[in-house]
């Protein structure tokens, strides 16, 4: 087993995310806590009991917050890299639980200019992406009234003056330990966690009063908002709390994350067609099943290790049905090709809907977008 | 004589402009190309006749495309960190000439963000000063319809899509070469260079067409450009020209330049009432004179070493007027305290015109304002 290595920008290897608490000094999502979040939201979530949420900072004090009727906010965002995939919206619908739950605002960044500064695209190209992926956002059926989504190179002169007061605070050296940059990093990379960093402040500015946000992502994420949170104080604004999600993991196996860079072949888009996801699952999703039928029959499958039945531990919500999968699979009853057929039916039901709402949501996106 | 040293931030020492042209790796300003400019212009320049204006880079270059009906524009800034004084004022005036001889656009970044990022000055601070700077800018007279005046953090959207193009070409390696930055700096500096340079490509982005820009400034802010120089190529933009001057003297003696840091009491401010500008000259403007009155009817003064007479090379246009100055100075006929007054005058007769027309710039600094 390769040691995983994790950072913003790369997830290679098996993860095992205890590790990662300890690493990155996070607090485990403990059970008490869920069933404050679900008493808040008045409704359980299965990504909350399946502790694919599982780690977080300073959640209470946010729940608390909430509680007392300050101000409070949720951030997630996207790196415009390329189309969006089933890996990104896994934070994105339980935004949406929180959001409907809590009934507060959320902001929406799309990281344009990130993207423009660490990959092979054209500014042009990624802006473009960004409002593509925007539609995705928005078909996860967000309130327009209080969800805010800007790209930031078409927000900038809102981020830019919030970014350089982080920015003042934070060394270079900060930011090489943070994000491993070194002399051959671009000077424009230097200064982007500044950005990125700018929107836990942001609400604060927009909402015109103290507003601790909460992030909802995936826990690579997280080196982001180390430095956003040891600046908050000096900078007068509250500390931003995070709650962390594990990876939906690649279709071809247990190590990694579903990742466009490691080509798209293998990765589920939210524009794939019913065929592709069909040709794409049976072709490519990792199988813990046996080699033949008869030692299938036999001994069973491992759904550990399987990456259709991982996945439904992301997309089926209802656990009777997933634990059924789960027996099934494990006893040898179901067959590896009969559970890659049930995530196939899934997400394509997922998908059809998803993408009429995501066309629906061309026409609406103006309601979403802040622009200066 | 202690070592010059020359970077944006600090001029200390006696300058060496035969060394700075050499260490830089800029040109000449020979007698042809002032002639050239001159031509261009339809008249002289006293900055040019006495070589307050030294040293370019591409001037050729530019003046032939100027002349060939080409799209070119002037740039010229001011970092926002006090109010503005006499030496800020030499490359405007310089700018005003070459506007009304050349008949083209003028661009004033204003740098509130630089300010705010390196000194001890919060940015409301900065961008208050940056609009009190422009009045003095816009105090020289320039024509609004081709002067375009912008403050970084309220222009960022603009300015922010061209910094980040700069920024990807740019490594913390070489910033750290051009800027003397280190792991201490904070990620706002190392990013700034990028906004800096922006500005030498923004009249293409505003004019919509190649435009180079021709950069009238103290030699000092040369390594900026440098930057700007190297990436033009790489992201299709004609290469910024420089046309550089000598720092206006400092009038505690011949090391260093007028700086507001090395404390105000000996500084000018173009705010200053003519008892103010009195006092500062009569009390610290470094005498060439002699120690008493009989040796220096006998010896005469020094005028290369002398404030008010270095002063008056660059505020007095009469050359006939300063050469009788001077030889009266040198003769002893002159004494120190007669030629502190014709300065005194000078600057007084200056200001009283420049701040009725700060005053009423006011009213029509909206003119001027480039904002997203």
């Amino acid at each position: 087993m390769s040691k995983a290595k994790v950072t913003p920008w790369e997830v290679k290897g098996v993860v095992d995310y205890e590790r990662l608490i300890e690493e990155f000094g996070t607090n485990h999502l403990t059970e008490p806590l869920i069933k404050k979040i679900e008493k808040a939201a008045k409704k359980s979530h299965h990504m909350l009991r399946r502790k694919i949420f599982f780690s977080h900072r300073d959640l209470e004090i946010f729940l608390k917050e909430h509680e007392e009727g300050k101000s409070v906010a949720l951030y997630t965002g996207r790196g415009p890299s390329g189309n969006t995939h089933l890996g990104h919206i896994v934070p994105w619908i339980f935004c949406k639980y929180l959001q409907d739950a809590l009934d507060i605002p959320l902001y929406f960044q799309i990281t344009d200019d990130e993207k423009f500064l660490c990959k092979d695209l054209t500014l042009e190209e990624t802006n473009k992406l960004a409002y593509e992926n925007a539609l995705d956002f928005i078909a996860m059926g967000f309130d327009p009234k209080k969800t805010f989504i800007f790209v930031d190179t078409d927000y900038a002169k809102t981020m830019y003056k919030i970014a350089i007061k982080v920015a003042k605070k934070v060394t270079a050296s900060s930011a090489q330990a943070v994000f491993g940059f070194d002399n051959s990093t671009n000077i424009g990379m230097y200064f982007w966690p500044a950005m990125q960093s700018a929107t836990c402040f942001l609400p604060t500015v927009h909402q015109k009063k103290p507003t601790r946000t909460l992030i909802p992502a995936a826990i690579d994420q997280d080196p982001y908002w180390r430095i956003a949170r040891d600046v908050a104080p000096k900078l007068g604004y509250p500390k931003t709390a995070a709650i962390h999600c594990t990876f939906l993991p690649s279709l071809l196996g247990p190590e990694g994350k579903m990742s466009t860079s490691e080509g798209s072949h293998a990765t589920i888009f939210t524009t794939d067609t019913p065929d592709e996801v069909k040709k794409k699952i049976n072709k490519y999703a990792f199988s813990g099943g046996k080699d033949t039928l008869e030692e299938h029959r036999k001994h069973g499958g491992n759904p550990a290790i399987d990456a259709a039945y991982q996945w439904l531990t992301f997309f089926e919500e209802d656990d009777k049905k997933l634990k059924s999968i789960r027996d099934n699979y494990k006893s040898g009853k179901l067959l590896s090709g009969e559970l890659k057929a049930i995530l196939i039916e899934k997400v394509n039901a997922f998908l059809k809907v998803h993408q009429k709402k995501r066309e629906l949501a061309r026409k609406h996106i103006d309601k979403f977008i802040l622009k200066d």
